[in-house]
């Protein structure tokens, strides 16, 4: 951390700023140019209150040179993280060289349609199954979703075919109905829900983490480390769409934090081409894209009636095209040198 | 709503669609173009699933005329909403004629800060006393707020000052320990926190909404229909500034969507220029700007010691020149006349 | 600037690397903090290439503390810059104490037209007369605008009321048909049309400088440099709104810009709340909001008949509406000490 | 063309609003619903101008169900448009089947850097030169390209390597100096340049149209139109990243543009990975999701000594980096069909 002082500062109140600071346990060095004093701290900067240190009359600057984040960050763990599930299928592992294909419907709706998207996608070559039971929906008069109901259909789905299942939790509250669920969601309307975060760090269960609507980078890895920082550090994040100005998509999908994630942190990143774009003839080009660009793995929309789904028909692909998808998807992973 | 359908559809599918659409209560308007048919619905199409119709395969495009939500909606309930609270003070009113200004630290750090601070802007004419007790922050190494002990201590201070109390609930569990607060704040990154705000719209407590940091109008609205649709009408709504692409200030302060809303909703509308600017320089002129654009308040931080805030000290303003900003808020509420 | 290097660089390739710098220029001094070295640059860092900086293999991050203009800049120019005009209007100044309404048609439709709207904008108290010639309309299929023929008419029009006339310019071979018009305005999308920048640097015609769509604003300042930089330093800068999220106005006014630009230059900076917002009924609330947010002026389009205007009807405010308008900014004006 | 009539209208005021729009050429079809009376129009609507219609006091909603663009309108032009250019390379097209890869230092700086640059990619596969001698910078104070200088340079590297050569044009009057160039390059921050773009219309040079930085699809598409009525086909859209909020890239790279204006349009879409992200390491990823979403080319900076590139150093590639994204972009290519 590199803090620029106002021109015309006295000894005195540099000298009272450096013991503010070390007394939080970093050291500082003062470097006098011919124009500004430059305060550089040493150690662990993520205790320092940057706010505070910017209202301070004699502070122009502050720069951060190091991440605010630690547990996430890749610097101090060079490894990949690979998380492993329990699954008949080969690949049930998300992370390193691993290429995850999550499918599924939007919503839950009943037992027949879950098992027979889930057989279908099973078939094709995915390794999860997604579903949603419980349901964020911008209007309090839309379906809500099945509630528990929905994720005991999860429950017998992932019996029937042995696909571990991933889900979206909206509460604390609801995180006991969640024990036989493989991989717990977290929208993107939650991603700094820092309480929701704080009790997963508790859980054992991995989570996926999807990036907020206008969250950064660093935002994403600060809401993993409140996971992490909990004691949690199985975590998925997925890239889903950032908010745009123009809306021939329903985001913007920003394929470019797939390279800069994998390069600031060892947990696995994958995407979300269903929510990202709203339309289901875009899924099968950017999917090829996500993998193409270093992605980790992707979820997708798959129904077998998009037309009657009770939410998101436009961006489901019918089981078809889902299967057409997986064909091209495996000669990219060949090049890519990952193991679908 | 009017759905314009694909050229080349058949009599049978138009019947069909017609049939599908009018089960849901809504009555169906047929129009043969030249070249496409055109579908009016007439009734409460909120009940609509506009994603359902748009994966219809003939389907061309759904336009929903009449807004989303009912009960937030100007053209049902035509008058303004006017929230009133018990106070020594004259105008603790929300909307309306009232101009309601509420002020107070970012967060609660001690019993003589808070309470120094709430006798200070009561003294320049706050009518209400903001402070945060849990803090929603990005980090999970920075202060997390004081918790219970920071609920505690602002009853104390509206004891002494005869103050509302206004501080943010970041999850439902906490509700219990806000029965002696007078507004729940419901922060910019849990507007769209559905759980939360449908159990807010089961309590008889005022609800003080901010605009998450990529929500549209129509986002916003719907999340204090979501409040409004369990039986809770003590809303208000607040902007907060969204996110830009630019860094001179910490979000970009919209403040053309008072006039918006206000035609929109009956709810009023108050301003935080504080969290939109991150400035505490820029919070007098966003303050008046707010006012001129038709805002029923406004909420600022206000700090007896802004270098040693444990949070947001940057966009604190000192007793001192709230005091000043107040003296010239009152000469543009005469001119507007609001109430203060 | 600052320049934090990576760890482990040698000391040869920090000598080689300041002496690089110091053939710019500049002088440089180096820390050695325990963990990396920090070069500070004194001097006149503008001359600087950030880009290749950052190339470097040894530079870890480049910091301008330094604004990248000096001309536009306030710290070398303390005092507001005021731009004068010949009128018969008592007020026809732009920066200072002075607050400038510019008011007329969107675009000059005929004789009859603008003389109607000029008598009319004058007699509500505008100082200067605006009106499209040369129009920028997104398809090549819309009126264009009346060119040579709308110049002549502004001209005409500004002998009849003594208003001086402002006009777009949208390329240079126009200029010399702009020899009687008093402000030449270069709209958003040629902020960044540096060619023109320079051929404006080169005449001695004040210009009114309108914000990018999407420029920051040290961008939109760099554009006024461009200007300067040639020479003629009589710029308005002009917020117009930016592209957002969402479309219940067709951009985002960024009104905080006004303080953050007051701070930072000495040019004056006005508002245009028509083309910010697309909807005429919210140009009032806006207007006042510039006013009490510190702007010098506002531009403002008045149309005698929006229903057939060949251009932005929606936006327009009618002469009765201008009036009324006119009534309260004369009483914000009082309070914030601006002569009208 | 769909226009929703607010309740109350008279006959006579609808009658007069579509005898008003069929003196215009189109033909008007009148629908009453039980609740408000819509009018479908049909023909050519490009004629109609909807903030006119706006401003009418009886349209509560003007709704475009045609693109507002017809030249570029894949719909009245199916078959891609494909562009041929002289050359010794096998592929020196751009469209249709065809891969194009474009390559070059950002500015051009001396006769040896171009050539040996140009060697260089020539030999790794690229089969066309880019090179800039007219830059468009931020600063006036930055290195500005060598003008006339640095289009007789790259003219002299297509005599030696036979690569024909893509280059910036910055304003009307340096058009007779591109006589010898084989595509135009129209900057982002002229693609609304209009009379620019008028006149590239009246030119027979191929175009090369890069999306502004802030621009809708349909911008970019009526862009091309501009260019199209003037009678030009020969365009070439461009994908090189828009503003967002975040900082980790220069750019938003938004790769679904690429099939949804695959869809929309004929014209063919390459991608500009090194402008999007600003960073060198990025630029092979991106450039693989490029092809991998569809993408008719890529254009990509590459510079034999990026530490002391004039221009953009950070975001160019060294010459053996290019080679070896060539050899994966080849098996890219075989599995989308491309012709590389």
């Amino acid at each position: 951390m590199i803090i620029a002082l106002k021109p015309g500062v006295s000894k005195e109140d540099i000298n009272q700023l450096i013991a503010d600071l070390e007394i939080l346990g970093v050291k500082v060095d003062s470097s006098q140019g011919s124009s500004q004093v430059v305060l550089g701290l040493v150690g662990d900067t993520t205790v320092i209150n940057d706010d505070a240190l910017r209202a301070n009359r004699w502070v122009d600057r502050v720069i951060r040179v190091q991440e605010p984040y630690k547990r996430a960050n890749r610097m101090f763990h060079p490894l990949d993280t690979v998380l492993e599930f329990k699954s008949d299928q080969k690949a049930a592992k998300i992370g390193g060289d691993f290429f995850a294909v999550i499918a599924g419907p939007c919503s839950v709706e009943s037992r027949q349609q879950l098992v027979a998207v889930a057989e279908s996608v099973k078939k094709s070559g995915a390794a999860f199954l997604r579903g949603g039971a419980f349901k964020p929906r911008t209007s309090p008069y839309s379906f809500q979703g099945m509630g528990c109901e929905g994720i005991d259909l999860l429950v017998e789905a992932k019996k029937e075919t042995g696909l571990p299942i991933v889900t979206e939790l909206m509460e604390i509250s609801q995180l006991e109905l969640f024990e036989d669920v493989d991989m717990i969601q977290v929208g993107a309307r939650n991603m700094q829900n820092f309480n929701l975060l704080k009790e997963l760090g508790k859980s054992k269960k991995p989570v996926l983490l999807k990036r907020g609507m206008a969250s950064t980078m660093t935002e994403l890895l600060m809401a993993a480390e409140y996971v992490m920082a909990g004691g949690n550090s199985q975590i998925v994040l997925c890239e889903r769409g950032i908010r745009g100005f123009d809306n021939f998509t329903r985001n913007i999908l920003d394929l470019a934090i797939i390279p800069a994630l994998k390069k600031k942190t060892h947990l696995p990143v994958i995407v979300d081409p269903s929510h990202a774009t709203g339309l289901s003839w875009m899924v099968p080009s950017m999917s090829k894209a996500a993998i193409a660009a270093g992605a980790d793995g992707i979820i997708v929309e798959v129904h077998n009636d998009p037309e009657h789904a009770l939410c998101d028909g436009e961006q489901s692909l019918m089981p078809e095209q889902f299967n057409d998808l997986m064909n091209v998807i495996r000669k990219y992973a060949d090049i890519e040198g990952k193991v679908l």
